[in-house]
């Protein structure tokens, strides 16, 4: 079989994750090149993972006629671009999450990877932890009734770089929160209609200078009657904690754990164990299989499994959540498509 | 040392657990009649604890000489009306929470205490619980740092009596997340300033006929900016679970715990283990200690441990998640405070 | 109905704790006296407990004819004078395990018991704990299949204090992992017919001077072929931990908690909780069940749960387990009884 | 960088894994060829991981020049003959245990890597584990004080196909316990002296025809005077489950865990979830470690972390073990390894 050539468009912690895994884990794929304006890290990841091509940019990346498809995890601001350049060169398209930063970003990713007819799929990646996908099945097959509350928190040890911030991705709903909301959507089988939130910056005081958050809670009503409730903190310093329940009319699913290894330490202080610190190590397996399934999809020329509709209601809670916050009311999240309603009208 | 001549009103679940404690575990206390409009409910307990003197009213309850202080137990609605009888008879006065059902009702029954020169004290038993007391302490030492994110959640194994409903003591706000909004005030040392709420009958259609919420989320925003949010359950069909997170700038506490029993069953099904069913098994404990240290505070003339101040701000709470919940907007819970300003001002 | 009136003998850690069940929490029975040959110890229990008699001897105290039943928990070489004594007077006798240091003595006793036509009740409580209650149960009902692993260790967090090892009652096997060979035979509901122990002074130096190990593992073969092994450890540091395992041939069992309370700190130094420190905190109900089951065999006529037969079998174990280890080669618990069936014989 | 060429004998689920890892996961190693008696099956392996070579004997494999080192994992009683053709071809080798089937095998295997001057390397991966490793690492440190008790259970789901028994590799002390063995030798950090077990074919029926245990229980005694006792055990039916625990004088660690996925269930029948199911699946980044660490130790000629000398000893306590169950009595390790010594004396 043909091995589908890939370039990664980006080489912060993201992007070399998706190259790591693309270089050794995905048989099917061929890494080929990686891309980023600080070219000098770029040719640093190329070098280490022992492949040719590196470039300060991904209009040159996509110029390749090798490169099939791209993986896009530039920071947030550049995604749309991203992804329409990858578009207009007929390469299919994996973008990490928020696919864009606006609805109508989003409506304008969408519209290039369809006329061009390339596969866009979206990172939120915790679809494919087994755990996740666990709960999802027994869901479907209706083993916990009708779902009527969700809950779901998420909670970094401590906050990305000040780099992040100063990039503009660091806005705690829409970077965050997203993923919760994704989740949401996904296990509840339903769309979030209505959201109330809280926020602060209660931990990072260095955040203040960014006007970012580091600590928002997100209540949610669905559009069938469920109600629930998301979380998002910067700064545990116990570990990286992702936690989710799924509470229904007959039983309750709760997915996550703490511990990164199996040591349990019993002394005369109490007893001890060690809890996961970073998401890279929590969702390793999930990260992985994405890739495998987004190179599947292209190779059998099958839908993604998250697509840019996922990934734009996702964002219209993500900017509810935001206006709420800001206004300190309940927002409904129908009113943050209307604009683009009116703009795909127009 | 005397012992305290104790009197129990109303034999419900309740009054049945406080007058049980009374007669064999709080040995300061001597447990001398029990009264309920049940006359003969009451004659039942008072035999099965071999204790000679039953009524059918606290007004002739309160008539004995013998009785120093009278716990109540009485469906909600009777618990401003009881404190205002025993207060006028003299007797310390333990009462179930809620203290009354508006805060003009609240007032009135710390005012009548206060004028009788009476203790006066409320049963938010969760307070004398060994986790969550332990969890106060070192809160208090300063081992979290400033706690900075509350989380409380309540559910039921399944909801109360219908007859509980019937006697209007079933308000899921006023009834049952009020726990959560004093352990809220009270781990977190700080005042609820505003808050959101999303509610639905969602898991049991015959609370419709009453009009009561199965199940509640609320938003909190504390006074000094910490956030927070709490949720109660009617019907979890699995257990009763109370678990309560206090996260701080330095780190987390977590209180709760799901197992009954200690055994653990391991078969090709994978591994299970039962869950507390009951809050009377969950809490047997706090309500012993509870009625421990009122006894002792009469007694010693102490103050109360858990006051009427207290049901007051809890209840102010409770009535605005209730308002927004009805009205779905952000509450201030000063708004419910208000009236009640003018009234005492009047 | 008329109470059953009790006297304790022995007025230690084990005879408090009986004393305080049967004042508070037995309400069949009614605690008339106290006896140690400490009668200043005696006399200080008796006050604190608000009873009136207190005694230097069991002779003395099995004089009273309101006296209907004793319990026994003098220093285990007085076990089997005082069941004789009791008996002697006709008194019901719970006696602390083990009920004598030799096998002729158990048997003694139970000729004594018999003789005199008392009810005689060995201390096992472990068979009254919830957890041991309910796996005994599934057991029964055929849950598990065929047992055929059983794994006991019994640690306590620091050793009984040096005066319980002038004593003499802190021989480890007799005394310590007795506990671990009556659940063996009860859960596995075999007979151990071989065993094999390797022991040492491996943590607490101050025991040499006594000639007592503080640690001891013991392989067993029971009679129908299945295997197990139990250990016993002085000083854990960490805290009180009983875990015992039914392995069976459809399912495994386990039995056993840490935990004291139930709150978990979260910190950058990994998640902690706080261990069971002390058997009569893990017990505690164990004891309180045991002596209301004592109480209403009594005073029903019904036959002891755990009877002398039980405590024979338990010693005939441990004395095996003891001459295994010092002569380091299997031991056939039978061996152990061959001697009895002479006297007896004789 | 010039990349260690790597073949591996034998394509069972063993000689797969250690493949299937030198193919995408040791960017230092390059998979040259695989060999199998069953070529078929040698070649389908070969294709599955798009390599070019397969062979039908290590005689052939090693003849190629481009390889410079082999993983052997054939059935058991050809991993000696297997050492001996590897380190003929100066091949440097790592074996999967046990090393040989006798003492003087694994001499023989010891002395021909000698010889030859390879590099000698034994599977017991459970030292690459992360919680092994960390374990191992805090005890090194002093924070348990004197290690006093060590306790390990290890139990298969289920068997090992009948096949594996027909092999002749399924002895169960020489096969399973060895693990356990290895543990004890390491984590201790002392040497086993003496050894007492009890075994059974006690829940796999069709094991009796081969004369296997599916049940054994060994009691330890090391050199210093600690004590221990492990277990295996062929068919828990609920999962892979590998605990150890090494009690300290001052703190005790436990290494362990049960789930597969951070999946709980909780409904009316009580709290569930899933239990790991395999050994590839628990140590799999054990065995990825593992081999990173031989091609690593042989790229840098350093000593192999796992000797042939630990293979040896870990070899002749499995030994005793199956001497003292089949004789019934205790058994010095030292007894084992005299005739040994008379071997290498002669």
């Amino acid at each position: 079989m043909a091995k589908l050539g890939v370039g990664v468009v980006g080489v912060g912690r993201m992007g070399r994750c998706h190259a790591e895994n693309l270089r050794a884990l995905v048989p099917e794929a061929k890494l080929i090149a990686v891309a980023d304006t600080d070219l000098e890290a770029a040719r640093r990841l190329a070098a280490d993972l022992e492949i040719e091509h590196s470039y300060a940019s991904i209009e040159d990346l996509v110029e390749r006629k090798d490169i099939d498809a791209v993986v896009i995890a530039s920071p947030s601001k550049f995604h749309l671009s991203g992804v329409q350049t990858a578009a207009a060169a007929a390469k299919h398209i994996l973008c990490e999450k928020p696919l864009a930063l606006t609805i109508e970003g989003v409506d304008d990713a969408i519209a290039a990877a369809r006329s061009a007819k390339v596969l866009l799929q979206v990172g939120f990646m915790r679809r494919y932890d087994p755990a996740y996908a666990e709960a999802y099945k027994r869901i479907e097959a209706g083993e916990i009734g009708t779902p009527v509350i969700f809950r779901s928190i998420g909670r970094d040890r401590q906050p990305p770089p000040l780099s992040f911030y100063k990039s503009g991705s660091g806005t705690l709903f829409l970077d965050s929160t997203i993923h919760e909301f994704d989740l949401a959507r996904w296990l509840m089988k339903d769309e979030v209609a209505e959201v109330h939130a809280f926020g602060g910056t209660l931990a990072c005081p260095e955040l203040v200078q960014f006007g970012e958050l580091d600590a928002g809670i997100v209540n949610l009503r669905f559009a069938h009657g469920a109600i629930g409730n998301v979380e998002s903190f910067r700064q545990s310093r116990y570990g990286y904690d992702i936690h989710t329940e799924v509470v229904g009319s007959k039983a309750t699913l709760r997915i996550g754990y703490l511990r990164q290894t199996a040591l349990t330490v019993l002394s005369g202080e109490g007893v001890g164990h060690d809890v996961v610190d970073h998401f890279l190590v929590r969702f390793a397996e999930a990260y992985l299989n994405e890739l495998r399934d987004f190179v599947r999809s292209v190779l059998t020329a099958s839908p993604p499994r998250v697509t840019g509709e996922d990934a734009r209601n996702a964002l219209a809670i993500a900017l509810a959540a935001a206006r709420s916050c800001r206004d300190s009311r309940t927002a409904l999240v129908a009113e943050e498509t209307r604009a683009e309603s009116m703009h795909s009208a127009s």
